[in-house]
């Protein structure tokens, strides 16, 4: 099963090689990984989606992403409420103007596809939206020829005000 | 000055921990670093932004990431006509309805700002764009109480056909 791990990390060189020696020495197959600046100043916030067999394993994977230098807060978002994201840009062969009108129409029915570069004989599309979505338009897309994709990783927070937990409070009055 | 480069890697284990070691040795700034799966099976394309104070160490920072095991093709899209966008949700508290219905405004006079999620005391809203795009909404909700931020990585591809350069070409073939 994939669990979502939200990190809060300090924004220093090497958190990210720290991270990802963590996910490579344990074995650990990480989905999807998107790193950014968190609202607090000089901290950066990840969303890590992680293959766990068990429940054991997804506690292991926390407990030793909390052991890491540098890592001040964990978070499990895994079967709590939360919105997740993702973006992907796809690069279509479009040299045919018939199935430019295809992908045209494609990207009509799905509400967040929008045309972000048009050129003679290539469209790119980009797509947002929970996981699903991103799979299924770019499931839709496969039958045509993509010349380049790029997704990003997913992010993801819990809905509603909770948390900021109290690990994420404690951050705060430090501050 | 920020660069912008396009890796094609193998997908194994390990490869995020090769480019990031690369990066914390050299003691190179990863400013954004976006990884998914590529159009070509078995296949991950990155998205890095670094910072090179030069166009020399541009090029050595190319050729290093070229060497390492599992990298198979690198671009730099500085200077080139290119797409890029990033995606941020940030949840702000709105327990106050005065500044609810003003995050409501200011989500309105973004294009491609959506509200994700509304609880009584917050909303969650989800920007999607060119860096600046992103940049400039963020700071309109700085004087706000921001109670949790989450940013990917930016995605970036050359606009029009090229490349499929020449190394993705053989990149294609091979498969």
């Amino acid at each position: 099963m994939i669990h979502t791990f939200v990190a809060y990390v300090e924004n220093k060189p090497g958190v990210l090689n720290r991270v990802s020696s963590l996910f490579r020495r344990r074995a650990y197959n990480i989905e999807s990984l998107a790193v950014g600046p968190a609202h607090l100043p000089g901290i950066s916030r990840m969303t890590i989606e992680v293959e766990a067999a068990t429940e054991d394993i997804a506690h292991q994977i926390a407990a030793n992403l909390y052991k890491l230098v540098d890592v001040l807060h964990v978070d499990d978002l895994t079967n709590r409420k939360s919105v997740k994201r993702a973006l992907a840009l796809v690069k279509i062969d479009t040299s045919n103007p018939q199935v430019r009108s295809e992908i045209i129409q494609i990207a009509s029915i799905f509400k967040q596809a929008e045309i972000v570069d048009a050129a003679p004989s290539s469209l790119i599309l980009e797509i947002v939206g929970y996981e699903d979505t991103v799979e299924r338009f770019i499931r839709m897309l496969e039958p045509y020829r993509i010349l380049e994709m790029q997704r990003t990783g997913v992010v993801g927070m819990l809905r509603g005000s909770e948390p900021v937990s109290e690990g994420l409070a404690a951050l705060e009055e430090q501050q």
